[in-house]
């Protein structure tokens, strides 16, 4: 299948210059700076021939020097353009590289060569993204088609690999990991030699763009791979069955970042198994991965999938906090744990994950889903860039110099929302969520309505109106989403299985701890003090903040307690005539951005228009669902009418 | 995989005998009845030899006298036995096979060979059972293996074939359709040449047991299989390759009775795509198999599955009235129209199908499902006979002679729970049904005691533990279902899809038509005149009946009406204590059930001890989440604390 460039389809500026030149030195004339600006400029500026170190400099003329200045951090760079002449330094070839793309952004959007400096370096160290695509070609939770590294079991190098990496590196994106953390079928065995030589090459293409390649791991590998009878980490068969697997593999591919391991979750092996805990099982990968710089990332996502929702004291919002609080400082330094945003699952709403700003002595990452499982599927349109820069800016309140999530994670990672349609993404406007997720970690003061006028522009031209339209559907997105599904913070009120679709009481009887314990007088869960304590978890001045209806953000209200429907918000509405409300304005404003979408017929490309267009009208039918479903239920419970008389159905 | 014999695994007699004598014509002794009675008599009397015509007969010798008598009906049989000589006759060879196998029966139930007379033809002339079986060895609502019909996309015909039809036979089925309903990949090509010399071979077994070939065709096989562009029923060119195919066909096939099909239901093709009604489709067949002496079946499950659960005038339940009242006379002679026992699908408790006794002018039979796919799927024991003899024996008090539904209908269907597992039920005790519906059938008087004794010794012998216990967890089996799942006649509170489980809510938002609609005040369908008017479908007395609270049956009352839950039942009871006490009884007679199976520990075979024990777990971990589940809805929404103060969970 073919495949667009996204934001990377340069357009063509108002420049008639006949000559760029591009004057670095030998090393950056071989490096993907250097053939991303000469691309971009044939492009750009397609009067003008493209020069290396040309002696003519003239009035038509455009000079654009690169260099590498080592007293900058390594993905740092500054910019000094002019109208005639632009020097990008960069503390390394990434740094080179970063500057050019920023380079290319601010001339695109200025519309031609404008003054400007720009310095720069990344607010987060590592900004990650996880693909959880699967050795057969498809990929869990995926909504854009198939898996593009992973073809019938074989790893892919190829243009849309290269395309892949150009645009990931654009925003800023310094490690992938390329298959799913739920280790099946072929995918075992990226730790034998079956993938040795593609994922060389794949690190090798990888590093030209300067992003870290990571894999995940089956953690019973030695048994299932190294043909052991067990994978206990303090077993020293097994230690020398990893030691040896990643001397190989590490050798062999310069360019491995590591591991990303999801343990004794889900059904997923993991170091339980032998009577051990996730130290133990983390240090000893990361012991075997050490020699070569590696790193170990250690997914947190642990908690009973077996519950039994007779229990009321079982809390899995609970489970991350409590498995791994007493673990803190056991992890070696080449150990990073992956902490989910909220404590649940990537809902549309959900208290940050207490674990953050609580592990003082252990290294944290903060992991984020872009891939749309619970918010819309690509089908609704929901720009997450928001919710995550508010929880990345969520001050967590612990006694720290900066206690923001930003501040006490050293990196970031996400679930990606690619695959194989031709515009990556399912949506074309899901593919803003991909852009704005990386920028957004390059510069975490970004403003979001800039971020979003800048991937319209650079996705869709200069027009005006576009532009407009655009942004607003993406700014005004998320809440949309919120209102008509599941407001409060109640979450989980989705399809079982897929999750997509209303389905109020799908999860309520199940094993998975996700109820939302809805009666004829009240609703939610009192995860106060005196409920199951999870307020508990956070410092104490949050721990206040959550622990009492009064003083609880109205938006996790039913998260956090259980109140009749008749319980006052801060908003001074009550609990069930906010659902009303929430779910008939949530609707409007998606009928809304589908308006404001099929104004732009005949402004955007046909195809780009078909298909966003498609995927609004099932928005709009899905939407009309989840309003009409999600009204009907609280009716038939509560007994109370809407305020506003309009119809909710029997 | 190996398979048992059920109740035709022979016991051996308490008798000494040296010889067993068979007299019969030389036509007989090639019959299956022959084969029969001496396979049969060389376990049950192993000291003796088993003789044709022996000139030797003295006291030690027994004399059994097979022969065919035209006056008798083709089915029928007269057996006159005693503690030395017996003589069967039967209408035809198969009336012959009948009597030995009621011989072998009486035989084996009495323990030896004693004096009795026996004169029988069956209640229901066509005694068939369809299974839903794929080409790909696939069954749709399987619960016991894969086919034996279908393996790999070829048919088989083998020593299990056989086997099976020796079963069908011992219990008097006469027709059977070999493939699903819904006809899917290589099934066809059932009507191609693909299949002919293997239908051929079928075929000549099939009546060899006195059964009649069936199967389901394609009514799009005038575009899948014969390469035309239509398949109209009015369109000379399809009728042409209908002629055609049916010719070669019948030809090939000389045991092929017809065909049964499902048109313009659930997706499949049918008469509406051309704007034909289901009289001109199946006349067109009808037609076309008439030469040959052939039959229609046509399904009467027809109704809209994509419903909008907002629209409360809708009723799923009157879809097959109002879809073929109007075109009763239209069919051909030929033409059998087959109507599920209810107007829904198989749910524990429905009320009979409205079309009984209301289609004066048209040949009509019912249809019934053993294949347990809403009543626990061969993991819960559900003996449906009783429901299947009381359905049958209902009164539909419309003008006629004999207004039960026995009479209306020229014949019984039902869906097969059979399976290539070692015992062909997946459960042991599902097999009670497979035989208590053929036995029922043929004699519609049985007793329900008598039939689950009969079962039970033929099958596990003599002991009377054994008996007293198995007949005691039949009988009760079916109202012990009914109480810990859906009762009050409520129906599709089970998970969607699969069917297994609790989901009170699981249909209620879909497109199904199946709604309990309950709320925090009232439960039930108003299906009255007053609401969507189903119950004047009915006889005049019935619509009477079942048109008020007052006069409605307790077990239909959801079914009809929509009550409070504190409406008092005819009982006595609330609608909600009814409820509350239904499904704690109910589980507890499930645990009794469990018991009384766990103490025939060393009395059974010790293989179908552990089968069964095993689903007993299963059912009563399954019933109690019913029970709970259930339990736990109603009183969320009703807010009615259980009188007896008995574990309801929040």
């Amino acid at each position: 299948m073919g495949f667009s460039k996204l934001w990377l389809e340069h357009k063509k500026l108002a420049d008639t210059r006949k000559r760029v030149i591009i004057s670095c030195d030998h090393t950056l004339k071989d490096s993907a700076a250097f053939d991303e600006l000469k691309t971009a400029m044939r492009t750009m500026v397609p009067d003008a021939i493209v020069l290396w170190k040309s002696e003519v400099f003239d009035d038509d003329s455009y000079l654009i020097v690169l260099s590498v200045h080592p007293e900058l951090e390594a993905e740092e760079y500054n910019i000094a353009a002019s109208s005639n002449i632009t020097e990008i330094c960069g503390g390394s070839e990434t740094g080179v590289l970063y500057g050019v793309f920023a380079f290319l952004r601010q001339t695109a959007l200025a519309g031609g060569f404008a003054s400007f400096t720009e310095s720069a370096k990344p607010s987060q160290p590592l900004r990650m993204l996880n693909h959880w695509d699967n050795a057969d070609s498809t990929i869990e939770r995926g909504y854009s088609g198939k898996s593009f590294f992973f073809v019938d079991d074989e790893l892919a190098v190829n243009e849309r690999t290269v395309m892949y990496a150009r645009l990931m590196a654009s925003v800023g994106i310094n490690g992938v990991v390329i298959n799913n953390v739920n280790v099946r079928g072929k995918a075992k065995r990226l730790l034998a030699d079956d993938y040795a030589d593609r994922l060389e090459e794949l690190g090798g293409l990888f590093g030209r763009y300067g992003i870290k390649l990571f894999i995940c791991p089956d953690f019973a590998a030695p048994i299932t791979v190294g043909g052991l009878d067990s994978a206990d980490p303090l077993d020293d068969k097994v230690i020398e069955w990893w030691n040896g697997c990643c001397k190989k593999l590490f050798t062999k591919v310069p360019n491995l970042g590591g591991f990303l391991v999801k343990a004794d979750s889900e059904g997923q092996p993991g170091p339980f198994a032998y009577g051990r805990d996730h130290a133990d099982g983390a240090n000893m990968l990361a012991r075997a991965v050490r020699p070569y710089g590696g790193t170990v990332i250690w997914r947190c996502f642990v908690y009973n999938c077996t519950q039994d929702w007779r229990d009321l004291n079982t809390d899995r919002a609970r489970s991350g906090y409590d498995n791994f609080i007493p673990l803190d400082g056991r992890f070696d330094d080449n150990v990073i744990l992956q902490v989910k945003n909220g404590p649940m699952d990537f809902q549309v709403r959900e208290p940050v994950h207490p674990l953050f700003g609580a592990m003082k002595h252990t290294k944290i990452m903060a992991e984020f889903q872009l891939a749309q499982e619970y918010t819309g599927q690509q089908k609704h349109v929901c720009w997450l860039v928001p919710m995550i820069r508010d929880i990345l800016a969520f001050g967590t309140r612990h006694d720290l110099d900066d206690d923001r999530v930003s501040s006490v994670v050293c990196g970031v990672a996400a679930v990606a929302n690619t695959g194989d349609d031709y515009c990556w993404t399912g949506s074309e406007l899901a593919a803003a969520n991909l852009y704005g997720y990386g920028r957004l970690l390059f510069c975490e003061d970004i403003d979001m309505e800039q971020l979003a006028e800048e991937w319209a522009q650079l996705t869709f031209g200069e027009d005006e109106q576009v532009i407009a339209n655009v942004k607003e559907i993406l700014l005004g997105s998320h809440k949309a989403y919120e209102d008509y599904t599941v407001p409060l913070g109640m979450g989980w009120m989705c399809k079982p299985n897929h999750h997509y679709g209303p389905d109020p009481w799908g999860y309520e009887f199940d094993r998975w701890g996700t109820y939302n314990r809805a009666d004829r007088d009240s609703v939610g869960v009192d995860r106060s003090m005196s409920g199951t304590g999870y307020s508990g978890q956070y410092s104490p001045a949050w721990a206040e903040v959550y622990g009492s209806p009064d003083s609880c953000p109205d938006e996790l209200l039913l998260f956090f307690h259980r109140v009749p429907y008749t319980h006052r918000l801060r908003s001074g509405k009550t609990v069930i005539q906010h659902i009303y409300d929430a779910h008939f304005e949530g609707y409007e404003k998606a009928e809304h951005f589908a308006k404001l979408w099929a104004d732009l017929e005949g402004r955007v490309d046909e195809q780009i228009f078909k298909n966003v267009s498609a995927r609004f009208e099932e928005q709009l039918r899905c939407a009309k669902e989840w309003r009409d479903i999600v009204n009907t239920f609280f009716h038939r419970l509560s007994g109370i009418d809407d305020e506003k008389g309009r119809k909710i159905y029997n």
